[in-house]
């Protein structure tokens, strides 16, 4: 077998720990950054501890020629990079959100940008930090053909980093996009001293409401139990490496967004995902508590206290 | 409305938790320990931090007139205490896991030991420092019959623990059961190193596998989604107060099982559980993977290197 050419599109730390995972796999790899460091780079900023394999190039040049080419750009800036890419290799999204202002999720971008390509989507519960140190992780690739999915997921499945094939992107997505969301919801709770019985709660209570957007916009329930729905939600709202889960946190403790957007350097998806995710829900008819109070006190439609109040807020239904 | 007796068997830290939440909801609670301290008692060993409101009190004796019954002793010892329970109150497990020898579940051992009363069973993602220190919380209150479930619920709710009815007990007790195995598996996990993404991965297949067991036994999958399903899950696999988890962070890093449990004067249920819901498993034909390797490295059937392994392992198949 001819040797893999993976192009990796963004040098953020998940960039960065998909090129390690490839390198280290023996395939042949291209990072795309805006601003590359002139010479021979074996380190980059977002991950400076991490060492980069050798077979890892480094660039600012598109790449043209590789087997598949993975986007790991913040989801709001996928549209412009997605916009100029060179070639025709098939498309994984590696970011995860909504569109602020058109509601797009990734691979509508894609599907928008780069309609003669193919599309796929990459999610799971992946702390690149670790995944960048070789440990073990699993993830989903979706796409809406089973044997693409298959197909990418053999090509890019590592011994340390497995992949397993779903041909439902759009719970995919959607699990992606809401669960940032989710996690700041999370790191309030904890923030504001709640707990963890109530943050346990809560994340139960999110799964439902992501589960009902899912299946009305036409994704799959079992999808939300998978990988990319639960396994990256349960990382992503108990993790102290997610970056949403501390902002979160910050929050609950009555820092203000501009103070803690201003100290920080990294994206925080889930803040720009809320009200996109929410108007998305809404077009649909679909009720999202959760998601509404986040993106309602991330605007300052509410306040801390009442925030809190609603997060522990369930109707006394059955369950 | 006359004020509500609440008798409490079992003075370990989830029956003093509950003591708290339903003493400072105004009802009157008596807590049976087996060897109560002389005078009146207002805190206890096993949450000694913790001050009993003043309308709970402590007995060696049983209650007889309760209007319901909690039953929180460990479930290994739940057969012993409930065949010698005076009364006709109607009886609530608090108390998980799956009985050595005979492999049944807590309301096996009710409809066993007290044919003649109502049963049902109290679980959700609940630690009980927490629940003590008055902070909110969430769990769910299971019996066959569903207005039983929600006349139970109603009487227990408090302000800040808030109870919803099931009509699947045995959803909530396979749940309840399986979680402390899954717990020590996430722990095995962490203490050797693999790291939170493993972990993520590992407990999403494990709820696939607790809702295998469920439904082979004629429980709901929707439980499994739930406070006592995922809740609680999520709770005792990744909260650093989890006896289970802890135990299995031990294991992981080497330490032997004998030295752990003699260090410790609390109980990890999943220890005596993880053999009994392997053979409830067994006799049913379904396939537990997770539960199977915790069984068989607590046996000494397998080393922690292939533990390690088998626990990462997952078969390559569509997701």
């Amino acid at each position: 077998m001819a040797e893999r050419h993976i192009a990796i599109i963004g040098a953020g730390a998940w960039g960065i720990a998909l090129a390690c995972a490839e390198g280290l796999a023996g395939r042949r790899v291209t990072l795309w950054m805006r601003s590359p460091v002139a010479g021979t780079v074996r380190s980059l900023p977002r991950l400076p501890q991490i060492s980069l394999p050798d077979n890892v190039s480094v660039t600012g040049t598109f790449p043209l020629d590789a087997d598949l080419t993975l986007l790991t750009v913040p989801l709001q800036t996928l549209r412009s990079v997605a916009a100029r890419l060179p070639g025709t290799s098939p498309l994984v999204a590696c970011c995860k959100g909504v569109e602020n202002v058109t509601g797009a999720l990734p691979l509508d971008i894609l599907a928008e940008t780069q309609p003669h390509r193919s599309h796929a989507m990459l999610s799971g519960p992946n702390f690149a930090i670790e995944i960048a140190g070789g440990l073990p992780a699993a993830a989903t690739l979706a796409a809406a053909r089973l044997d693409d999915a298959r197909r990418y997921a053999a090509l890019l499945s590592t011994p340390t980093l497995r992949l397993y094939a779903s041909d439902d992107p759009l719970g995919v997505q959607i699990a992606g996009a809401a669960k940032n969301v989710v996690a700041i919801a999370a790191g309030i709770a904890i923030g504001a001293g709640l707990g963890e019985n109530a943050r346990a709660a809560l994340i139960t209570r999110s799964i439902v409401e992501i589960g009902r957007l899912t299946e009305a916009l036409g994704g799959k329930a079992a999808t939300i139990a998978g990988l990319s729905g639960l396994g990256d939600l349960i990382l992503t709202c108990t993790g102290a490496g997610s970056r949403n889960y501390s902002l979160g946190i910050a929050l609950g403790q009555g820092e203000t967004l501009d103070t803690i957007l201003r100290s920080r350097t990294t994206v925080a998806e889930g803040v720009a995902t809320a009200p996109a995710l929410l108007a998305l829900a809404r077009r649909h008819g679909v009720d999202m508590p959760v998601t509404n109070v986040v993106a309602r006190f991330l605007d300052g439609g509410i306040d801390l206290a009442r925030a809190r109040e609603l997060l522990l807020e369930r109707p006394p239904t059955v369950e």
